[in-house]
């Protein structure tokens, strides 16, 4: 199996206990059991449609064929499937045709198909993306026109951003967009690069939502405004081509199945575009999205560790190799490896870091649901805490699934290198992560620049307030309070670090040159949070827990020491570091190098 | 360029003073200027030759077609201009057709061949080695039958060890020799497997010096002999086939140029193989090439690092991206991304792992050197240093290989993850290196199980010795003072946490249970080391130098205050970590994951 249906369940059912969203009125059609129904038939899409062309789309990769891109021959029928199941629009308000999913439930079976098969899950996952900026900032004659052809997986949603000189710096695009005739259409004309299924034939056409400057706006970030741009736009009742054209493929490293695409926009018969929302307000609209993208690529980054995790304890259980280092007989018979303490350290690592991960993005996806479906302080606070967190939910799975993938491949050595097995392929896919959506680089500044003194600190102050509730409920386990301590200790030193460096805001770059650093090390205490909390509700459990969930919650706490004993303890190294004066990243010369 | 020439001649002469070689009667024919022509040399072959073919050697991987693996038809010419040009027997003796060239001048030239195309440097590498376990242990029949053709390169070497059941664990392999009626010469049966350049047609002949239980003798490991195993045997004067068949090639994640295959021996008519040396000292043979290859892995690793580090540099000196942090006006033009703190952390901290990495491998070198040619105590303190720092230098720039071509891909962000640059081919590249010629798991327990108590632990005492007297010459200079002291302080607690292991040492388990971490600590103090020594060579010259050396020097200091900033300060957790009683990869249970 790629993925853990018990741990999920343990995760949405134990530790969060996901099924009280269903007490609030918009998911009050659901219960534990509809929630199960769709973790079940994302299970099994999964394992019939999405698996077994994991292989095949890294070895036979998208390829440009007369202006179009050419996709795996079965992506259309897949992309249509998870139109036809309703998995695009899930979310969405039944009046739109949607299941009103919670994010938690949505994101556990973005989880599972990202195991599955990452490339694939992508192009849904993407028009998603798109159907929400759409009915949340356009018009309803927009939303009519679009949406339900995307919500049944045969038209393609992108998120169209970057350009060949604006990339992490957005605000200098240059896609310009020029009034016609015609309110609200606008004539587009640019370039864009690296758009994510930006082109191919699995699906009828594609609806890019992209950013443009209205010539005569202000300069920079306020005079960017989003418009839905189609490949192909209706006109007298008929698709015809609107002049988006796709000038080339990027070859990729990774999850080579999902293409990336340069566009080419309205440089010959004239693009058209449709204003979303009001002009100038593109940006603000685009990071709504993007911060549920986050989410998702923390989620995404999560699900390729897990399925290499996976992999790799197969194969430890079953290849002997060498003898415990207490027996040296060459008689005796070879043991599996994962007898082998320095194998179970590298499988023990995998584990701690991605469900650590795992709990904290479903609860950021909580989060997301009590902010949209809850009411005042709780919405409020859970609003506050899903801003703080989206930029470590986003690059610590990000940065850590580059580390897991490998600890992966390292479990099954030489064999770990070849094509023979997949870890390799989850090794190159895993690396997009720490890029796409915002470089951890990006993502640093967020959190320490901008989310850690948002609305006066009060997300951080809610954060310490629910560890310091983890660390109260798990010293009730006298087995738990070594850790509960730990915990203790490292908020402190994150309490301290942040003070220190929050007196240094006067002079914004050295505020800042450790910001990534600083992301690390709140990573690391947002993860020993999540653990205690597992760990506490595994210590509660264990001693009427039977068989195989003994060996289940045995595991929890065993993961939890591990990323304490291993993983919390880097914050030592993290804390001198961030507190250091010597401004070295700031003082070297470019020409020193 | 894909390294530096400036910085490879500081640290052959003006760190290590290489030039004091040949001094030694061995290296007596050579001085300054000859090796300064080897290097030109090795430059002038890597980039006319092997650059040229980096990408492509990539894209078009060898096949195996009617039992035979097809190679890059260039390769031919390649291999044999290095046997021409007299690289594969340069080390060796006069009278052998050699050089009589350092170690140190081999290593740094084959560090220029492996930054500028790994897969194409593996090929006379593996060649020299084969060889050099001929001449070392083989009778004169048996070196004057192979050598010459294979220091022509017209012949190509292998170590052929792992079996589908005997990876890591060598004691374990089951091919099998048969003494036949001429003395010396067995029948070999069995099936080996990862071979690399195990078969090709950019040879004329393959000798695979390979591992083999001659039946009847004992079990394990002291069962193990060595034989010569030509792909065609002599017959009467002519090339006849030796039942040494090519089963299969394996696909890899990279270094795709160079071939591993899958070799069925003696599975038909019979193959023939060539006793080498005694019987049942296979194995001490092939540690002693282990023991060269493994400092060579570290090499590579550092090339394929270097490489990566250089493209990026490039690109981030050339690419405009954001504005200063203080800088918000929109209107002003974007800077290259070198000028961004986060970026030149990411530079900084290949230039610091990669500079310290080739410093440690060219003191090894330096070591191998002594330990060869010198006299008395200084050649038996060399040897003693070398066998102790081998894992170290094997397994540190291989682990932190992975980490500064990752840190290279972020440089470029998302076009650093197409094939548009090179650098994801060395972050696919740089991935073997933790895996082959053993893993890093393997080099802990050696390291910690065996080096540091190897003859009375006196290894690690002249080591800590040689460290003092860097500490001492660093604290000449005021401004190294402070970095001089956290050395101290760093020896001291490696001192602290070796007595705490070893005195566990009783329980084996136990005490080698964190081994690999245990690597990773003495690798990082062991880098600390040298960059005081650079450090201080740094600080010395800088009053005096003028332009481009001034910018050198002070890139030096900048990259060693790095190191101890960002790096060192890791040791902090590691002690932590290491001394810690909470066993819990011991105390993991194989079916609670």
């Amino acid at each position: 199996m790629f993925f853990s249906p018990r741990d999920l369940r343990f995760h949405l059912y134990e530790v969060m206990q996901a099924e009280k969203l269903t007490q609030l009125p918009y998911f009050a059609e659901h219960d534990r059991t509809s929630f199960d129904m769709v973790l079940d038939a994302a299970a099994q899409i999964s394992e019939t449609l999405l698996r077994p062309l994991l292989t095949v789309m890294d070895r036979d990769e998208p390829k440009l064929v007369d202006g179009q891109i050419r996709v795996h021959p079965q992506l259309g029928a897949i992309i249509r499937r998870f139109g036809d199941d309703g998995w695009i629009n899930a979310p969405f308000t039944y009046d739109e045709g949607g299941q009103q999913l919670p994010a938690t439930i949505m994101n556990a079976a973005t989880f599972i198909f990202g195991a599955a098969n990452y490339s694939s899950s992508v192009f849904p996952f993407l028009t998603t993306g798109a159907t929400n900026l759409l009915r949340s900032f356009g018009s309803k004659e927009l939303v009519d026109r679009f949406t339900p052809m995307m919500y049944a997986g045969r038209w393609q949603g992108t998120m169209a951003l970057t350009e060949p000189d604006a990339g992490s710096s957005l605000s200098d695009i240059t896609t310009s967009a020029e009034p016609t005739d015609v309110p609200g259409e606008y004539r587009i004309r640019g370039q864009k690069i690296y758009i994510s299924a930006g082109d191919h034939d699995a699906c009828e056409n594609v609806v890019h939502l992209m950013l443009a400057k209205i010539k005569g706006g202000p300069a920079g970030a306020k005079g960017i405004s989003l418009f839905a741009v189609p490949q192909k736009r209706f006109e007298s009742g008929t698709l015809v081509g609107n002049d988006v054209q796709t000038a080339g493929i990027y070859h990729k490293m990774g999850y080579k199945g999902a293409p990336i695409a340069h566009l080419m926009v309205g440089s010959g018969a004239g693009a058209i575009g449709y204003l979303v929302g009001e002009p100038h307000q593109g940006l603000r609209y685009m990071f709504q999205m993007m911060n549920e993208a986050r989410v998702g690529v923390g989620m995404n980054a999560v699900s390729i560790g897990t399925a290499a995790y996976y992999a790799s304890l197969e194969y430890a259980r079953e290849r002997p190799q060498g003898r415990p280092i207490s027996e040296k007989d060459p008689a005796r018979p070879q043991v599996p490896i994962i007898r082998h303490a320095d194998v179970r350290r590298l499988l023990l690592f995998q584990k701690a870091v991605l469900e650590g991960s795992l709990g904290l993005l479903l609860q950021c996806s909580y989060y997301a649901d009590l902010a949209h479906a809850g009411d005042g302080e709780v919405a409020q606070n859970a609003a506050l805490l899903l801003d703080l967190l989206t930029p470590i939910a986003k690059s610590y799975p990000s940065e850590m699934g580059c580390l897991t993938t490998s600890a992966a491949v390292q479990v099954l050595g030489g064999a770990g290198y070849t094509t023979d097995f997949p870890v390799e392929q989850f090794y190159r896919e895993a690396r997009i992560h720490p890029i796409h959506e915002g470089t951890t680089g990006i993502h640093g500044l967020d959190l320490l620049g901008r989310k850690v003194t948002l609305h006066g600190g009060k997300g951080v102050q809610l954060l310490v307030a629910d560890m310091q509730k983890a660390i109260a409920d798990a010293k009730t386990h006298p087995e738990l309070t070594y850790l509960a301590s730990q915990l203790g200790e490292a908020i402190s030193h994150l309490t301290t670090v942040t003070t220190y460096l929050l007196g240094l805001a006067a002079d914004p770059t050295v505020f800042l040159a450790d910001a990534t650093l600083y992301l690390e090390f709140f990573g690391i205490v947002t993860l020993a949070w999540q653990w205690l909390r597992q760990a506490t509700i595994a210590q509660a459990a264990l001693p009427t827990a039977q068989g195989d969930d003994q060996a289940f919650y045995q595991g929890k706490l065993m993961a939890a020491r591990y990323f304490y004993e291993y993983e919390l303890v880097k914050t030592l190294s993290l804390v001198h570091r961030l507190q250091s004066t010597d401004h070295v990243t700031l003082e070297m010369h470019s020409d020193w190098f």
